[in-house]
């Protein structure tokens, strides 16, 4: 049960990018699990990828090919991370880009591949490459609902969004999916996100937005501390709304305000939907030295299983909260200048539990589905957001049943 | 359910040690909770205390005390861990070592506090103070299991072992207990953890040989990666049995020994009785560079929510494994060098899945109750072990009712 979260309205089409999903089999329950995402001639991709040294097959090819030349395709499968497999599962994600070019007519580095799923398994290639040219005829400008449902793994809810703003009388539109729900700790990317809108934009302003971008939303996100080997995330700009970001640094201000506005949805939307979540916890940790020690901080709390339990059972068990504060290994921090809120509710004072609060106040804000944690350090300037969720029995249900 | 843990048989007495346990009302249901031990003159104590910044009123006052004399007494409660309690908290700790001092008739700094349990309510401190005379009245050698279960919280079974060991012609006994099972993983110390022996040591030899003891033991395990704030463990030399550790080499490495196994007995039977658990897992690391990086490896195993839920599954998911190895920060790790055992199955050999390997043999392991997995990094000589226990949905449970 996603908290917050209903299923994506209308996901506007934006102009030259087309997209199409089929069931290659690549579950056991037929399911879509397979998915294109075209861009037109003249569109710029930026991306970013998984921290984990452990990464998968297709995040290397992708890495390499976006080095060699433009995007012109995304190329998507669910169901298999094709992670953890070797030369051969290099040799397979280069297959299916290749059987792609070849159809469109165009280079196989024009073609990025992505996985999501088991790690471990070789990918049905044969499957794969039977369903290209289905996938190729298929395409369309209002296919956002499909591809999105076919990337999703263990999500329970399809996660999408649009922004459209006009930006110095032209119209820019801004759409954008992902996936995830669990081994969700992002270091640089996220699961899988793509987002596309039709600004113009050459590669080093995209880069740039698109780094900042994720700073503000899936590198501040946790639902359980795992990296997964398969994160990314791209940006891609088709250019067609001709608004020019590159030179006008007005539109690019209200660009990257919009862009942001997206990826934090995006961002928010896989934790709501954290594996096994009831409740969507925002951590502010504001009077930090630095931005570096307010994460340290916000994360010892969002991925403290016992935290994450106590807000599971509604417990305003402000103990764990400390104690985790006391683990995350800030240099000198002095606990009596350490101020704890829950929502509006001031809970720990000077480093002890503030005299006004009472448990009754704790619990009513702990019943909420949205809770805000607001953590003061008392040393310093910096503040830093990030978003978790609860760690439930389903957590551990969905994940011990995974495989099985 | 503790995993290959049976109730503790006979604990020896310690000569020069005296115990005795009584209930003092801090948990609703009656039940032992405030404890008592006691050391003859001349006896030694080394301790060690929790990393963790936001520690306990106790520990900073056994810090303090040990620092100024020889303690003659632990008194030590559970049900409240008189942490986040404040000056409160420091002079309620206090109050309750002079008591005991002015009925034993020695200086309040030769007695040091403990406390376990929940984190940031009030000690009741009258109702500890009427218990102090009785403790004192009752104290006798042959105490120890009435002691250990009055410093249990959510542990389901006891844990106390005792060993005797002739050395130079000299009877030399070594008894300890400990109690943890969630909020476990040490950094410098433990749960609470209280080992007495009747060697003759001085100070500087008894802290050495508690910190070498620690690192292989306390310090190698994790539940579920949470410090404690109230974490100790102590170790009491009385000098008894006149065996004397402090100029003899031979003596003192044949007592290392065996305090070792104590010390390992005890903190594996933290994680065989960690919350929830149903196996235990060792982790081997080899082939590091160093010994950090080994740990680092095995720790990001050890803490890792979806590798803790694939053994409670008992599903050979190598994959989370390995995601795990590379997310946990080794610089310039060669994912291609990297080989994973689990039991004598190899899962992975050069990165990828062993060629050998079948899903059948991986599962047989993993249906067993106790799992070792072994690691190696393919880059140096370096090597270290550590025990963890998986996720279940009892560790959950537990949690989420743990004040309720």
């Amino acid at each position: 049960m996603a908290v917050g979260l209903s299923e994506p309205g209308v996901i506007l089409p934006v102009p030259g990018i087309r997209l199409a999903a089929c069931t290659a089999g690549l579950y056991r329950k037929q399911r879509p699990d397979f998915a294109l995402l075209a861009m037109d001639e003249g569109s710029v991709s930026a991306a970013v990828f998984t921290s984990n040294q452990f990464y998968a097959a297709p995040v290397q090819i992708a890495r390499q090919h976006l080095k060699q030349t433009s995007p012109r395709f995304y190329i998507i499968n669910a169901g298999n991370a094709n992670a953890g497999t070797g030369k051969r599962g290099v040799d397979d994600a280069r297959r299916i880009c290749q059987e792609l070019a070849a159809i469109a007519g165009c280079h196989g580095s024009a073609v990025l591949p992505f996985s999501t799923g088991v790690i471990g398994e070789y990918l049905p290639v044969t499957k794969m490459l039977e369903k290209v040219p289905e996938l190729y005829a298929s395409l369309g400008e209002n296919n956002w609902l499909p591809v999105v449902r076919a990337i999703m793994t263990t999500d329970t809810i399809a996660k999408a969004v649009s922004r459209q703003v006009t930006i110095d009388g032209r119209i820019v539109t801004i759409s954008g999916i992902a996936k995830g729900s669990g081994m969700i700790r992002p270091d640089m990317a996220t699961m899988l996100a793509f987002i596309t809108t039709d600004v113009l934009a050459d590669r080093n302003t995209l880069n740039c937005i698109l780094n900042n971008a994720v700073t503000k939303s899936f590198n501040r996100i946790s639902v359980d501390g795992d990296t997964s080997t398969n994160d990314a995330c791209i940006l891609a700009a088709t250019g067609k709304s001709r608004c020019d970001i590159n030179q006008n640094q007005h539109n690019r201000t209200v660009f990257e305000q919009v862009l942001t506005e997206v990826f934090v949805h995006l961002a928010q939307a896989i934790v709501r939907d954290g594996e096994g979540a009831t409740k969507f916890i925002t951590i502010e940790v504001n009077e930090g030295r630095n931005s570096d020690e307010c994460l340290q901080v916000a994360y010892a709390i969002a991925n403290s299983p016992l935290v994450k339990t106590a807000f599971f059972a509604s417990d305003p068990n402000w103990g764990r909260i400390l104690a985790a504060i006391g683990r995350a290994g800030i240099p000198e921090l002095a606990i009596p200048l350490v101020t704890v809120y829950l929502g509006d509710v001031c809970l720990v004072k000077g480093g002890v539990r503030s005299a006004q609060y009472t448990e009754s106040a704790g619990q009513k804000i702990m019943r909420q589905q949205e809770i805000t944690l607001r953590i003061s350090l008392g040393r310093g300037d910096s503040r830093e957001t990030i978003w978790t969720c609860d760690l439930s029995h389903d957590y551990v249900r969905i994940n011990a049943e995974y495989r099985s």
